[in-house]
């Protein structure tokens, strides 16, 4: 528990006040401090709460944090969750309380909410570019004693970026920076063991910078164990290893430990066992994987299947699906369709189509399994269109009345998180016992 | 201007204080109140706002708002805008101060916000089912003398929902509802004469609910002026003034003024000429399209086209692109490749991927048009894949370096606004000289 380190933070942005115009607040409620939901005695299954609405179901999300927790520690690695999944400073804290080593975040704004929460380590998983992100930065490290915050660097063309803003600013702390690799193809990173050395003694000649480590993502290459992926795998970590050596034969980390970071999503017990490499100075390996926390019905379910048979874990032992959208039957206009009141402004459909899941009948206060052969085949921005064969060109007796509820899976947590501003926490039997903030 | 027949809001939604943790605001500025964002003096291009940055275009914002207002005058129907594209309380005023005869909206949450903003008429485009949904368009109609508000049924399943709360409801006022067709195959509303009719009769018959008009949407079935789409808009709007007329002639109207309502995105010239039929009562026609207010470079554009054919408009006298979303090139990795700083978090990809338009050097005030064959070609949650032909292997010298700044056109408005709380409104020189806020 890190509790007594944090700051008390903002109360604005912990502790928001929740009211009608959030959408899935309950019209006929009074505001209320979003650490008051818990206490309000709603259950969704109840109607308390108007529909469509993103839950999070505690014991899912509670397991999670405990499970990946406990792979890392059992891996010898840190978990550094990458908070863009999420951007909820309740899950923020939850996650450093179960024992991440800091955050992950994607940009500066996201830093500033990450440290807010009590983050006193943050990785930017990004190059900082822009003057204004840079500024910010120092802004952070300056109202932050204690905070450490470091970002990638894959050119020398941005690190000249970052010296004539460094220049500019004689009172500014050297920024500590990682080395980023990538493959051909890839996204971001030096590609090359040749263009990696130059820059790594660019920055270690550097005033405005500080190398601290090596930080790869492997996941435009890699998200499974087939041989290609394997080799893809194999290639960029050797890449990681190659240059680490070289950089500390050469002395050119300042640091005690190298971090070595890599991003982990669809294969992260493949990556965790190669981010502590033999180099000949002690290395803390870092891995960055964010969707965890929530796990989902669709794509990361299907990666788990895969890291599951590598693991030799029980399915139900290792991470389950905590976030479910919850959406009304609103119209019922032709045999083997329903629309549902949801769309794509308020679940994933980058990755995939939702994913039918549970009902629960109007007046009904638990939830039913729903046929096998249910599907989302499409969303409009507010609507969903929930399909089911009809052989005899007739609705079958288990099709859902106009005011059914209809709970859905997702695909690709970050997708759903950034279309609400909060969510109710919600038991098995789906009473809202706490509730917590995004801030996208 | 209907300005004097306004409240004065809430000025924590109309007027809220903006800051750091908003993304876009500037980070080594004090927070400000959206209102006092133009006169800060800041300008995009002198990097006086972090990107990425979605900004709204002042003059074809002005334009839009006029010609499309302009446009239904002509064609004698009323613009009723569908607020779900912006969800915000500023372009809400802008929209009800060019002339629009209310908002439409797709649920209640959303339609409280264009309360607050000031429409007096809202036409909820899609069917209220859940009782805290009632109970909410009831609050609303209580604490705003002289609004109205109408939604859709098409099931009796749905009205009998409906005269259940009402039965509990005993100080409730009746629903104003439309009744809705669709064609097979479409989203939602009845499918048959048979079947509204029948549907129309009940809603004679309930004391819930008053029938005031007919709705339908006939943008999944017909997008454009071929024989298919114009055979499908005629048979859906044959069918619209077959129900109205038998309805005025059996007196199930209860209203002095029929509303016949219909979509309109991609064509909305066509549907405007079929919304006032000859029904033997005075009709008012409600044209709904949303995405005309800021328009954009992809799919909207693309209808436009053909609009402006069918209306012998010149390009630049109709909508007119009125969003743009910039973004810094973080890295150049390989030849061929600029990886931006957007992503799946900042701008639209539900329909096709953004479009690179404009380009500023660092330092440099004045946007330059982008070589032809820039495009983007994928987009992370936080990065898009800037990509050019490189037929020799080598980056052209036109190749943008890191640190350049690269304006991005959108495609579908809806779900660019969705990824923002504020925008600044730039004139075409990038002074910023207004702020506009967003309730999704």
């Amino acid at each position: 528990m890190r509790t007594d380190d944090r700051p008390a933070g903002d109360a604005e942005l912990l502790n928001p006040v929740l009211g009608l115009r959030h959408k899935g607040y309950p019209r006929t409620q009074p505001p209320r401090q979003r650490s008051e939901v818990g206490a309000a005695g709603w259950n969704v299954l109840a109607g308390d709460l108007p529909l469509p609405l993103a839950v999070l179901k505690r014991e899912a999300l509670e397991h999670n944090l405990a499970w990946m927790q406990a792979q890392v520690r059992q891996w010898g690695v840190e978990l550094v969750p990458h908070g863009k999944t999420t951007m909820s400073p309740q899950l923020f804290q939850r996650q450093l309380d179960a024992g991440a080593w800091g955050l992950t975040l994607a940009n500066v704004t996201q830093a500033s909410i990450g440290v807010a929460a009590g983050a006193r380590r943050v990785l930017i998983a990004n190059q900082v570019v822009g003057d204004d992100d840079l500024a910010g930065l120092q802004q952070l490290l300056r109202d932050h004693e204690g905070l450490r915050i470091v970002f990638l660097v894959d050119s020398v063309a941005q690190l000249a970026l970052i010296e004539q803003w460094f220049e500019r600013h004689p009172q500014a702390l050297p920024f500590e920076v990682l080395l980023e690799l990538g493959l051909d193809g890839a996204r971001t990173g030096c590609r090359t063991h040749a263009q990696a050395i130059e820059l790594a003694a660019r920055l270690r000649a550097s005033p405005a910078v500080r190398l601290v480590g090596i930080e790869t993502y492997e996941g435009q290459g890699a998200i499974g164990d087939s041989a290609a992926d394997r080799a893809y795998t194999d290639t960029l970590m050797d890449r990681v290893d190659a240059v680490a050596r070289e950089a500390v034969a050469r002395g050119w980390f300042e640091c005690d430990e190298v971090l070595v970071s890599a991003g982990g999503s669809a294969i992260y017990d493949i990556v965790s066992a190669r981010l502590t490499p033999a180099i000949g100075k002690p290395v803390r390996g870092l891995l960055r994987s964010g969707c965890y926390v929530t796990h989902d019905h669709g794509t990361y379910q299907r990666f788990q299947v895969a890291i599951d048979a590598r693991l030799g874990c029980d399915c139900n032992d290792s991470l389950r699906a905590a976030m479910e959208v919850w959406a009304l039957v609103q119209s019922r206009p032709e045999p083997g369709l329903a629309i549902l009141s949801v769309g794509k402004r308020d679940i994933s459909f980058d990755l995939s189509m939702p994913v039918p899941i549970a009902r629960a009948a109007r007046g009904q206060l638990i939830a039913d399994a729903v046929p096998a052969g249910w599907r989302i085949t499409a969303l409009n921005d507010q609507h969903a269109y929930l399909r089911w064969d009809t052989p005899e060109g007739v609705d079958p007796a288990e099709a859902p009345p106009v005011g059914e509820r209809i709970g859905l899976g997702i695909s690709h947590p970050c997708t759903t998180f950034d279309k609400w501003h909060w969510m109710p926490v919600v038991e098995n039997d789906y009473r809202v016992s706490d509730a917590v903030v995004m801030h996208f």
